[in-house]
């Protein structure tokens, strides 16, 4: 059936469902470039405050799959999982997660994208490693899947290009904070990438995109049924992002912290939420038998990801760079420190260099933000909170900038611990 | 003070009210490209949706007059006075209307537009008359208004050009139907143009962009506060439209109606509405001891109009033209007509080649529709109902099955006739 762009955008702006053929019409012809981008803008911002109901949110996913290519992991002996994060301050899990599960006996085809915003990327942070290419042929990334287990690398512009093309408009228009959008822009890519189970970290608070529980459970939720009616097993965790993840925020420190975990150390809440992910992609994947605290204790997650860093010409030995110029900030009085912000730790990091302001920038591979206290930790006056990192130094003002209220010390009454996983979401639950 | 487009767009989604500075500096930045139309388009929705109120919206027109050109008639002797149609089928009012008024003492500057879809242009129509030109330069203008009184012309490119580049970007991404911006539009050019004294006529009905009486209320009390804000008298009338106007839709017909309510004659809501609208004008511009009926009658207000033509190089004796093909639609059924439908008749005259898709189309002179009766009229079997005219018969089906649902024959009983004039709103009633 034939349809124009307006009836399309009148029939949403106007409060009423559009039709499978609408959508099947709309997401082609968009991505042929006979809708034009301002087209689109206006329907995104139609369906951002007008929302889709799940009919809706499903054909959507699926017209976005049907631009692009689908891959398959058939020939694989071991079962895939793979892990999507929806971005948070400090999230460097995927770089400890993905040779933990290899480790564990899966295959992790970890297709990973760059930041953009306060939230880092997780190809920006390992190309912070000597040598190490993102990008993959999609015979290299099954070879290397077949042999080492695990792979962390660009997704390839065949995967949904209708994604890729709205993605990047959404992101100048005002239109990224759709749950609709949002959770159709993940699962296309996920579900035509052919993983068998998928778990999905989606974070709540401060420094993420979704700020309350509620909207998070509703995202989890859309997601976990996409999944679902797709035949991909998938599960969700909702995990806290007021407070930034581990210790630092940035691209080669964010490596370092996780070799330290791969090592068997680390921040407790970074390896609290990789063993917890990687249960649920084992679980997912039919393969319970395994503890992984056994592979991170036994050495064999390292191996593996020393194994997966050389297979993309990595040099998993050589020293990570640092940047140019340090600035130490100290507390000025002492107590509890009660509040950590992830968006104020975020912004800095960025402006530091660490992210992107548009997607052709360069990062900076040793800029961030490492900070010398968590939420709950006792801080003396004159002891080091923060160091802030950068090779350009003219930006260390517009950083504090960021930071400064971003933190707050006090009396440790002033102080509630709060979980780190707040809630599961699965298919079963329905 | 600075902003982005993101910002901006983030604050109208969000639901906050947009900040005199947010405003000034969106309009400018996208009139001058910084800002990109996809971003535009997506706050354009967010604005039909979320509403502005009545200091963004005076801001919102005062920046776009900002962007542009002011006119001054200060050089003129007599009062100017402008009208404004929102738009409807048979709305030939403006032909008529600018030389009587002229006639009666005023100087009447009608910066007219083109049709688009379902409803003729003023610039259209008289381009069918042979030799006449629609773009005279400002002194031209000037000239024409001092000598003549009444000059009818393409609003030239200097006048508010973000609105030019708005109307054409909400045309294409079904952001039209918003009070906010429909009113900014018309008052920004209004303004700038430099009338002191304006009277609207907003149509109501199945054949106008306000299809309900609210609405349409809402509209001109949205205009009438802009323009009263402005310095300028401003009074608006709200008009039925659910029913074509006078007898004719068409380029060459409807100024062939136009002539005969001129001449004296014509059908009498045509006249009806001409003469509201001219006493409106007149007691706006100050010139109440006038009464314009006379001006029709003792041939003043024809002659006006002749030299009106011939002043912009037309022929105001030549013959007009005729289109090459007529279908006439003969009664199945006797009774009375008690519908006639302005939306099915607009249809059906654009589809015949009176109006355009595209911008860039030409339009036919002698295509469109003629009614031979009117809601009210008694109808016998057999007789003629309409007649269609076009250069091109293939477009006779398309139109046909326009006019199919439009109109109804019935026992009497099922008529109740409704006032042409519905309501009026001016600043006096706040």
């Amino acid at each position: 059936m034939s349809h124009d762009a307006i009836e399309v955008i009148l029939t949403k702006r106007d409060g009423a469902e559009l039709s499978d053929s609408q959508i099947d019409w709309v997401v082609d012809a968009y991505t042929r470039g006979v809708v034009a981008d301002e087209q689109m803008s206006s329907l995104a911002m139609a369906i951002l405050l007008n929302g889709m109901g799940r009919r809706e949110i499903a054909r959507w996913t699926a017209a976005m799959i049907a631009t692009g290519e689908r891959m398959s992991f058939a020939s694989l002996t071991r079962p895939t999982a793979d892990k999507h994060s929806t971005g948070g301050v400090g999230d460097k899990i995927t770089l400890p997660l993905a040779p933990l599960v290899a480790s564990c006996g899966a295959a992790v085809p970890q297709l990973s994208g760059r930041g953009l915003g306060h939230t880092g990327g997780t190809l920006d942070k390992l190309e912070s490693i000597p040598g190490w290419r993102a990008a993959l042929a999609n015979e290299e990334m099954l070879a290397q899947l077949d042999q080492v287990g695990a792979v962390i690398c660009a997704a390839g512009d065949g995967l949904a290009p209708a994604d890729k093309k709205l993605y990047a408009l959404r992101d100048v228009t005002g239109t990224v904070e759709s749950i609709p959008l949002i959770a159709s822009s993940i699962m296309s890519k996920k579900i035509a990438e052919g993983t068998g189970a998928l778990v999905l970290d989606v974070k709540v608070g401060a420094g993420a995109f979704m700020k309350s529980l509620d909207d998070a459970r509703e995202l989890a939720r859309t997601m976990v049924d996409l999944g679902t009616d797709a035949g991909v097993t998938t599960v969700a965790l909702l995990t806290d992002m007021s407070t930034p993840l581990g210790l630092t925020a940035g691209n080669a420190l964010e490596v370092a912290e996780s070799l330290d975990v791969l090592a068997g150390g680390g921040p407790a809440d970074v390896v609290e939420l990789t063993l917890a992910l990687a249960r649920e992609m084992l679980a997912a994947a039919g393969l319970d038998g395994v503890d992984p605290a056994d592979r991170l204790a036994d050495g064999s997650a390292m191996d593996t990801w020393r194994r997966m860093i050389a297979a993309q010409g990595g040099d998993p030995s050589a020293p990570l760079p640092v940047a140019r110029e340090q600035h130490v900030v100290t507390a000025t009085t002492g107590g509890v420190l009660t509040r950590l912000d992830a968006m104020a730790v975020g912004l800095a990091a960025w402006r530091l260099g660490a992210g992107r302001e548009r997607k052709e920038d360069p990062v900076q591979a040793g800029a961030g933000v490492t900070w010398h206290a968590r939420p709950g930790d006792t801080v003396v006056s004159g002891q080091p909170l923060f160091t802030l990192a950068t090779d350009t130094p003219e930006r260390f003002p517009r950083a504090l900038e960021a930071l400064e209220s971003g933190y707050e010390i006090a009396d440790g009454q002033a102080y509630a611990a709060t979980p780190l996983i707040l809630d599961r979401v699965s298919s079963a639950e329905q």
